[in-house]
């Protein structure tokens, strides 16, 4: 057992006119849990983006869904860290309603370390790292 | 006759678990209307933002709900400049449903011209104001 | 003493090109207080929409903005329930910045007990009513 | 040349706090393509959803991210039908600057003709297969 898990309630306002979780929403749940996660960083993701400039924008993103979300469901996200490369990081999500534990949905998420000002890409710092390696999947 | 006329479709995800417009996003509406409104001046909103560092942040909002909006409605914003001060600016929009014209929501916001570096109040500039006077309620 | 607090972390996503709140999330922050406070109902908000299709839509809202919320900023948002009618209910939600303490702004919202499928007022259910009473401000 | 072809400006309240547009956003710019070609059905994708309840659920998204939008960009988005199915729908959205023409993001969206009550994949239905065919990508 690895990886950061965050949990997250359907608000009133994601679902759409079909009542269910918006999809692109999907994917800002998984944010969530990834700044969520930095919080175990002085200063966290706020800190990262606003004072050091660095970020980590998406380069690739895959996502199966399994099941839909309504509102009153609550997501169960569990984060894994896949691979770490010299500047890119690939995670893994597995969201499951928490309740029944159905499986929702799974996402994978290539990411860049970036300092914001330059927009070029650079090695991954090293406390960065250090925390990524907490969560690091089983091989 | 006067004011700037915006109009926009309810989209698939603005809708709550009620079905109905949520209602946060009536004052995201009334906001796209004024973006829309300053492209009347080169480079529009966003060059005010971010080259004139020039805001209009709210300080005061009022609304009053009339009725509902769905999914598949049009709201029609009707945008009217109600009074100008040396620092602040009183905007009316009146929201009605397009097909049907029933009234769905008054909002009346007050904001004040702020330069967005010092965040201080500062006189509203010329072309602003300019750009103002076309949409000028009757007295 | 009294009132029902809710704290709220400003997230990644929720700022605008000006790097503040934007300033319709506030009116959603203080939805998501008001749907934490109905968690004190069994099945909470959810419920009450789907299965009791009882809903509150907003009739009136006011809000005095004192000073911007940025990313990295955590809201505390103080619920109170000022008035409770017949059929309709008075919020005010103080919303501070938590950190430093300073007032971030203050909502008036009042809202109608709605039977969704007829939308009509009813009149307030006794154990919604039960529940407000709880927070409701000193006189 | 084909597809079907839908722009649109970055809001202001569409960045995140590095000022590009978040990324889960960028599927909602799809989305609102995909709705906007279903315009040219009677009743648009409203109708389909809430009358005929006939909805599209995604099954697989796979995005490639090539460069920011920012505010003050406007997003040109291309939609091509690149396969149909019994019940599936492969989609490909081509987002690029409308401004200079570089390249934002491609998309390649599966969804399932689902019907919303019985939430069972259906047979797509003649006039959206239709539809579909005038924006089929060249084989």
């Amino acid at each position: 057992m690895s990886g950061y898990v965050f949990e997250r309630a359907v608000r009133f306002d994601e679902v759409d006119a079909a009542l269910m979780l918006y999809y692109p929403r999907f994917l800002g749940y998984c944010h969530e849990a990834m700044e969520a996660m930095f919080a175990g960083l002085d200063g966290g993701y706020p800190r990262l983006i606003q004072q050091r400039r660095f970020g980590l924008p998406a380069v690739h993103i895959e996502v199966d869904f399994k099941s839909p979300l309504r509102y009153g469901d609550v997501a169960r996200i569990g984060l894994d860290v896949v691979k770490t490369g010299y500047t890119s990081i690939t995670l893994r999500y597995t969201l499951t309603q928490k309740d029944d534990g159905r499986m929702v949905a799974v996402v994978e998420h290539v990411c860049v370390a970036t300092n914001l000002d330059a927009m070029k890409a650079i090695p991954i710092p090293k406390d960065v790292l250090a925390l990524l390696d907490r969560y690091r999947s089983p091989a």
